[in-house]
């Protein structure tokens, strides 16, 4: 376990008041504040890295739905948790937007500090795939006070349980990355049920929670193998 | 087996030359000659579904690269049997498209006949899902003589292989049809190697033929059950 530090961030986001960003270094750290503390290592090294683990941690999803009265291709997932009403506020028409979107925006509010969690999973995630740089003492010692001892090479697609390379961030088809960030429960956005898929996996997986992809795979290849 | 009459018809796609429309009724009909003479049932009652058979038979699909440098969304395939130089003269410029999107292109070419021959074999397996309606004797001898025999209510998906009933055309989820034609192996666009699917089940195929598939999720199955 760890306790943060927790001050209060200024924020330029017009959605700040609702996340109340904080400092997430330890309590009584030396030095600046900031929010993503243990990702310093990959911002200087891996910059697209570091912004995809922010954006996929704190933003909704969206391509898939993207176009002209979609509304908003992705964004803050807290502020998905104001009201229609509230939302007008920040010129955000929910109104406007056909039901089915505005089902698959809401499904993704997640809160603040469950954000925040997110993020820290990802890169305790990403500091374990193989191929992976060695993060750095500090950052090691942060994230494994946050969730468990790091095993180096350990990390897994979500879904098709192979191991997930570092290296495979680089590349992308089609302007797609090839990794995702996935959730076991697509509807659920915490620490505990997030973390890394080939892209082709988290497309397979689709609206289903794991349990339930399993299952409707193990269907699938029982009425194959009866051909 | 079926000898079709295959004089030439009028067209006014720019591709007719390389296409060479013809006439697909029984040799030797009365009246005039059709180019589709089996959707006219299809066409009069649901002319949806006659609309997207003959799309899907005959057009590159497109959705999933949609974007402004992903060229044009859908496409004759037997255009895409024309070289990148005879192309130019249809003022589809393919050096201006990226390589990704042009290698899918041309992966979708087929010839007008193979077109022809998957437009037939979808009517054929319409009429075969639950919930269909009966098609007109004239069309169900016709379908018979080109394929087989038909079996009422035995169109199944060709992924998961569940029954696919024919009330499924009319539900859409975000504005996208809840089945899709499939490809057994994607890059074969032919009678034998087409059928229909769900969507999500066309999805979770993506770009492995059905064997690849099937062997892909045994072998998640299996590292699923060591968990």
């Amino acid at each position: 376990m760890i306790e943060f530090c927790l001050k209060s961030l200024n924020s330029r986001s017009r959605f700040a008041p609702i996340a109340n960003h904080r400092c997430h270094r330890e309590k009584g750290h030396d030095g600046k504040c900031l929010e993503y503390p243990y990702l310093k290592d990959l911002q200087k090294r891996y910059k697209k890295i570091a912004d995809k683990i922010k954006r996929d941690s704190t933003n909704t999803t969206g391509a898939s739905w993207a176009s002209d009265d979609a509304g908003p291709n992705r964004i803050l997932r807290w502020a998905m948790l104001l009201s229609d009403e509230e939302l007008l506020n920040y010129e955000l028409d929910m109104s406007k937007l056909r039901p089915g979107i505005v089902a698959k925006l809401r499904e993704k509010a997640a809160t603040y500090e469950d954000c925040m969690q997110v993020a820290m999973k990802l890169t305790w995630l990403v500091y374990q795939m193989p191929d992976s740089p060695t993060p750095p003492d500090d950052i090691e010692r942060y994230l494994e006070k946050v969730f468990k001892e790091m095993t180096p090479s350990s990390t897994k697609c979500e879904v098709c349980l192979l191991p997930i390379s570092f290296n495979l961030f680089s590349t992308a088809q089609r302007g797609k990355a090839a990794i995702e960030t996935c959730h076991k429960n697509p509807r659920v956005h915490n620490a505990d049920n997030v973390g890394f898929a080939h892209r082709e996996c988290n497309i397979a997986q689709g609206a289903k929670t794991l349990d339930e992809f399993y299952a409707w795979i193990e269907g699938i290849l029982n009425r194959a193998r009866r051909l």
